[in-house]
C-alpha cells in the first residue's frame, strides 16, 4: 500500500506496520491510519474524478488502506444519492439542505462501506472467515458482503435478540451462534473464538480499517457538491465509528487539496443516551450511561470508539445536540412526507438534530447543511408504524369520502 | 413529444393522439405507446449511452413519453446493480447467470419505475394530486414519489391492509383511506373520486405510461452487458405489467438498433396462481383463478394486464415455468447465502423459476440468464424469517462452540 504510512495509536502515539490484521494498540488505544498525501495527490484530482467511471465506494481508492491487487467484492456498496431538499431546507428554517440517503446500500445501511472493506482486509489476511459479535447493521452488513464474496461469516448474537434482525443474517447464509446469555458473555465468546480460529475481526473499534470504509460516505458528499463545502454535516452518533469516519474523509480530502475547508459537524445523540457529548461538554473522561431511545443503532451506553468520535468534533469545531424519540419519530414523519426518504429511528435522528439545532439558533439560518441517512426505515418498521399515524377509515361512501377530504383540506 | 407517434388499443386497434391523461381505449382495451424509432435513433446512440452523465432511469428519456421540458422527479430511480453471479449459475447448472438488484430502488422495488413516470405525466397533465387503489408496491412507490415531488397522493386501501404496509405510505404522507369493505369496494370507490376530483390516475393496467416507465429496467440491462443479449431473462408475473414492460424495453433498444435480438423471456408464476400461464397453455381466454401464494406482490388470480404480458412471452418465443412457495423460499435463501441479496418472495420467483427451468430442460445447460429481483427482502420480513432457518443456539461455552462448528464443518 504505497499510499499508507503506519498505523498510529491515538492514545499512545506508538506506530505499526500497516498489516492486514491490525486490531488494538499495545497500550488498548485505537489506531488510526496515516496516509501519505503527497503520493495521493499525484492520481486523486478532480480531473480523476471527473472521467472515473467506476461507481461504487471504490472510486476513491486511492484513499483507502488496500492493496492495488486485491479483488474487489462484487455488492454495489457507496453511489448512494444526495437529494436537495428545499421543502425540509425551509421547515427546518435554514438557507439549504441535503439528505445523503445511505439507506440505499446493498443491505440498507452505511455500515456496509465499513464491511466491504472488512471483506477486502479479510482476503488480504488470507482469513477464511470473518466474524462479528451484534445484532444490528454491523452484523447485517457483513453478512451479506461476505456472503456476495464467497466468504464464510460467523456471527454471535445475545439470545434476545430480534428474529428478524437473525433472519437476515440467516438468509445470507452466516453461521449465526445464538448465546444464552447477557451481550456481554456473547462479546466474550466471539472474542475467545475469533482468536482461537484466526477469523478476521470485524468490530469498528478494534479493527481501525472498518473506519476507512465509512470515511467513503465523506468522498461521495464532497464529490456530489462539486467540492464545495456545506457548512455542517449532520450524522447520528452511536459508538462514535461513523462520525470519526466523516471526519477522517474530510480531512483526508483537505490533506490532499481537493477541498478548501473541513466542514462542522453537527454530532446527533439521543436526549437518553448521550455519554459522548455529556463527556464533551463536563471535558471529563467518558462514563458510561442508560440506554433509554428507541435508536436502537445508536443506543450504545459505553460507546467503543469515543476518543475518534470527540477529537472529530473537537477538530471540526462541532455542534453537539440531543434529540428526543419523539423528535426522532417526528423527523421520520417530516422526511417522509417532505423528500419522500424513509429512514429507521438512528437514520432520521441526524435531521432531527438538525431542525433541533436550527430551532435553538445553535446553526445559523443562513447554514447550509448535508443530514446522512445512515439507515432505512424498512429495516425498523415497528418504530415506522409508530412514527406514521393513522389512515382515514370509512365505509365504501362517496358522500362520507368527500366530507373526509373537505375537513383535511385535501383535493380542493 | 417528438419521439411518440400515438397510443394504440392493442386489442381494436383504435389510435389516440398521446395526451397525459390517457387511460383505456373506448372499447376497454389497453392502449400502447408507438414511438417514432428513426427519430430516436439520431440521439440515442451508443457513442451517446458512452458518455451520459444522468444515473438514473432518466438516462434512457429519448426512449420515454415525456415532453422535454417537463421537470423529472427527485428520488433517484433506476442505476441499479446487475450482479455477475458464478456461484448461483453454477447451482442453476447454467453457464451465466446475473442478477438485476431492483430492490435497491428508493422504495425498493421496480414499481419505484412506474411511479416516477407516472408523477411526470401527472405534472403534465396539470394534475394537483395523483391516486391509486393498493397496498402493494405501487402504492409505496407512488407515495415515496410523488411525496418527493411535492404532489400529493391519494391511497385507497382496503381496511384489512397489513399495518406495515399502511405505515410507509403514512410515512410518505399519502392521504390513505382505508375501506371498510372489499377490495372491489375499494377500487371502486378510488375510481369514482378519481373521476370526480380529476386525480391522476395511477394503475399500471389502466394508465398505458406506467409500463413505459418499467421497460427502464430492460434498458440498463442491455447496457450493462454491453448491448450483447442473454439468451433468457427471467421475471415474475402477477398483472403482467412487468414483464410486458420488459419486453417492449428490449422491443424498443431492437427497433432503434442497439441490440441484434430481443431475449426470450422466462416468465415466472407461482404455482399457486398461474392464471396467464394457464391460457397460454390452452390458447383459452385468460379465466380467473384462486390466489395460493406467499408471494403476495404476484397474488393476482385476475390479472388486470394479460394482453399485454401474453403477447411479450408469446413473441419473445418464451418459457413458462410455476414455482411453488417452498421453491420461492429455497431461492431466497440460495441468493442470500451465495450473492448477498435479499428479495421479497415476488423478488426471488424469477430466479426460483430459473432453477425449476434449468433443472426441467426448460432451459439449456449453456445458457446466459438474466433475472430480475423486482423487490427488497425488507418489504417481508415475516417471509424471510419463514425461509431463513435457525441459529445454532449455546451457552457461552468455548467448548460446546467447538463441537457445534465442527459439527457443522465451519472453520476447519
Amino acid at each position: 500500500m504505497k499510499n499508507v504510512l503506519c498505523a498510529r495509536c491515538i492514545r499512545c502515539g506508538k506506530t505499526y506496520e500497516p498489516t492486514p490484521g491490525l486490531t488494538t494498540c499495545a497500550c488498548g488505544g485505537i489506531l488510526d491510519i496515516e496516509y501519505d498525501y503527497d503520493f495521493i495527490k499525484q492520481s486523486a484530482t478532480k480531473a480523476f474524478f471527473a472521467s472515473c467511471q467506476e461507481r461504487t465506494m471504490w472510486r476513491y481508492r486511492a484513499f483507502l488502506p488496500i492493496e492495488p491487487q486485491t479483488p474487489l467484492p462484487p455488492l454495489r456498496v457507496g453511489a448512494t444519492p444526495l437529494y436537495d431538499v428545499p421543502r425540509l431546507a425551509k421547515a427546518a428554517g435554514i438557507a439549504r439542505l441535503w439528505l445523503k440517503d445511505d439507506g440505499l446500500n446493498p443491505t440498507a445501511s452505511l455500515k456496509d462501506r465499513a464491511s466491504a472493506l472488512a471483506v477486502v482486509k479479510a482476503r488480504e489476511a488470507g482469513a477464511h472467515t470473518v466474524a462479528c459479535s451484534s445484532t444490528g447493521n454491523a452484523a447485517s452488513s457483513l453478512a451479506g458482503n461476505a456472503a456476495a464474496a464467497g466468504l464464510p461469516a460467523v456471527i454471535f448474537v445475545p439470545s434476545r435478540a430480534p428474529q428478524g434482525k437473525v433472519a437476515q443474517l440467516l438468509i445470507f447464509g452466516a453461521t449465526v451462534i445464538s448465546v444464552e446469555g447477557s451481550y456481554e458473555d456473547t462479546f466474550r465468546l466471539s472474542a475467545q473464538a475469533i482468536e482461537e480460529y484466526g477469523w478476521y475481526n470485524r468490530n469498528a473499534a478494534v479493527n481501525p480499517y472498518l473506519m476507512e470504509g465509512k470515511k467513503t460516505v465523506a468522498f461521495e458528499i464532497a464529490e456530489a457538491l462539486g467540492w464545495e463545502m456545506p457548512d455542517y454535516v449532520a450524522v447520528s452518533v452511536g459508538d462514535g465509528c461513523t462520525i470519526a469516519g466523516v471526519y477522517k474523509g474530510f480531512y483526508d480530502l483537505h490533506a490532499a487539496g481537493l477541498i478548501e475547508r473541513i466542514p462542522r459537524l453537527l454530532s446527533v445523540q439521543a436526549a437518553g443516551c448521550w455519554p459522548i457529548h455529556r463527556a464533551l461538554r463536563e471535558n471529563a473522561p467518558l462514563r458510561p450511561m442508560e440506554e433509554n431511545t428507541l435508536a436502537d443503532s445508536i443506543a450504545v451506553g459505553v460507546p467503543r470508539n469515543p476518543d475518534k468520535a470527540m477529537n472529530a468534533i473537537r477538530a471540526s469545531h462541532g455542534v453537539t445536540v440531543e434529540v428526543t424519540d419523539e423528535e426522532i419519530l417526528a423527523a421520520m414523519r417530516l422526511m417522509g412526507r417532505t423528500c419522500g426518504v424513509f429512514g429507521e429511528p438512528a437514520g432520521v435522528a441526524g435531521t432531527a438534530g438538525v431542525l433541533k439545532a436550527a430551532a435553538q439558533g445553535l446553526i445559523e439560518s443562513g447554514a447550509s447543511v448535508v443530514s446522512i441517512v445512515t439507515g432505512n426505515g424498512l429495516k425498523d418498521t415497528a418504530n415506522g408504524i409508530r412514527a406514521a399515524g393513522e389512515p382515514i377509515r370509512m365505509p365504501p361512501d362517496m358522500r362520507r369520502l368527500r366530507q373526509a377530504l373537505q375537513e383535511r383540506g385535501v383535493a380542493q
